[in-house]
């Protein structure tokens, strides 16, 4: 039986979870971001992995070197972020192809100390192997305030569903290269930025759940939904899109809205918020869209398009159909 | 030009970690079997990962899903127990191709799971994904107390070398597994069981420099006298090896003294320890054989074997020669 049989990736990871263990120290273990670790300090430890891998993730051709390990780092401090902690640490595991050229490596590891320096990150450890395609891992660890750490499953039924900047900017890139472009709007895929763990702190004082947009904005709001046990209305109208996300749309035919909610790889933070506390938080952070709303439970996980309401689906999986 | 033209794996690592940064709370970083780092809390945390990729590491003609799973954990618990740390938090990332069975996985995970609970080990988070040859790769995290702690610099001259258990094995099993063989004394590459954290603690707190045996004898001492600043002799004929490992070696027409130096994967603990520190280590700790001396630096790093005394050469290498 194949992993795509048995319903893909996020059921996989629920079949062979089953038995991870318990520990009092694991505030928070698979099903988050991050782990959420209690060492007995005044704060929680974050750890998340991320692995990225050639012709799964990301194309050479596409890709320069820089732009890679830039990626890498940032992919994981969105996680860390997310959870409302600061980045600190970082471990980094790298097949590479025999014929790797020195040359490459540093421009991946100029890209990556980049964005790790952006952050105030600092590389404490890792693995160099052989592989026949290349294969990226980093493990990051950070660390927030015990009161500050925000998880998926803080969203309550009444609070309003917000996401900074726009959405759909790395799917737009990643079309118009599929459909043979080599500039334009690309950055958005090639060099995405995740928020700062300023931002992330700032909206955490006030946010109810948070997360991070990895799969796009519909599987976002579906783990906020299954982790708080709510439902969730988005008003897909509301859904902020840059001018470059919808010329790109337009130039391959697509719907943008679709590339929001399907594409992920925005790294942009998803949370939810009670409503009295918006204005409050808007005096602090300014870059975000109210895009819905939490609701109960019964009430499903919908958009509504004008006058349409519709079921919203779950994200990208890398074993699904 | 390629990574084997700049001196192998070693050489890569010093070369791009040049950025890494540093932090205050980063009591060590690149450069041990873990790094360690003050999370506040009144011990450290010790963070370890490592990268198995099919292919390179492992055949899954000769591996059982099982055996694989629970490799991967015991080369991971083997770097913590090699600090005096306890191992507590594991994230594992995989690459797997689209193709693989979900009664592997469940098979993996199940050896997985075995070494986890051997060591008290909670699985507490990863992350899946596809690729074209299987990877595997995990983060591991445990905790130490600071005074526990022990390094790869803490040898000082005039201390013994010491290893547990008998080392070459693991080599010993891939030889055997290359020269056609498909039972015998396979067990010790196919099935590594590292030290557990009980035992790495009682050493430790005699112990001057720890490290485990990953990459041979002669790379792990050659390690320790790096960061220590000392030479090191080993007494090759005073190296402990099974009488398996001395079978399997006749077998295939090898010497067996270099398995133990040369082969690694061994995941025994190498230590150096002051000679009046022995008597009492062995009143709680007995298995271990004392196989050398810490020498002044300039004594170099070599090898007796009857009258001839020779250079110790470094342990394999994933992009040399």
């Amino acid at each position: 039986m194949k992993i795509s049989e048995i319903g893909g990736e996020f059921a996989f990871i629920k079949r062979v979870t089953g038995e991870a263990g318990t520990d009092p120290a694991l505030v928070q273990g698979v099903g988050d971001d991050c782990a959420v670790i209690d060492c007995g300090g005044s704060g929680y430890l974050l750890v998340t992995v991320d692995m990225m891998v050639e012709n799964t993730h990301f194309s050479l051709d596409w890709y320069s070197p820089c732009q890679l390990g830039a990626k890498l780092m940032e992919v994981n401090v969105s996680d860390i972020v997310s959870m409302g902690g600061t980045p600190r640490w970082a471990f980094i595991s790298l097949a590479l192809k025999p014929d790797t050229p020195v040359e490459f490596m540093d421009e991946f590891y100029r890209g990556l100390y980049w964005s790790a320096a952006r952050h105030g990150v600092v590389l404490a450890g890792g693995d160099t192997t052989r592989g026949r395609e290349m294969v990226l891992n980093l493990a990051l660890a950070g660390d927030v305030e015990k009161k500050g750490v925000r998880l998926r499953s803080g969203a309550r039924p009444g609070e309003l569903i917000c996401v900074t900047g726009t959405l759909g900017k790395s799917e737009a890139g990643l079309r118009l290269l599929m459909d043979g472009k080599r500039d334009g709007y690309l950055s958005g895929y090639l060099e995405p930025r995740c928020r700062l763990a300023s931002e992330g702190r700032a909206i955490a004082a006030y946010a109810g759940a948070m997360i991070d947009v990895s799969d796009g904005l519909a599987s976002e709001v579906g783990h906020i939904c299954e982790r708080s046990g709510t439902g969730a209305r988005v008003d897909r109208d509301a859904i902020p899109l840059s001018p470059g996300t919808r010329d790109a749309a337009r130039e391959v035919g697509d719907d943008p809205y679709d590339y929001a909610l399907y594409g992920g790889e925005d790294f942009e933070l998803v949370f939810s918020i009670a409503p009295e506390r918006r204005e409050p938080l808007a005096r602090v952070f300014t870059d975000f869209t109210v895009v819905g709303e939490v609701l109960p439970k019964e009430r499903g996980i919908i958009m509504t398009a004008g006058e349409r309401t519709i079921d919203l689906k779950g994200g990208y999986d890398h074993f699904g159909k």
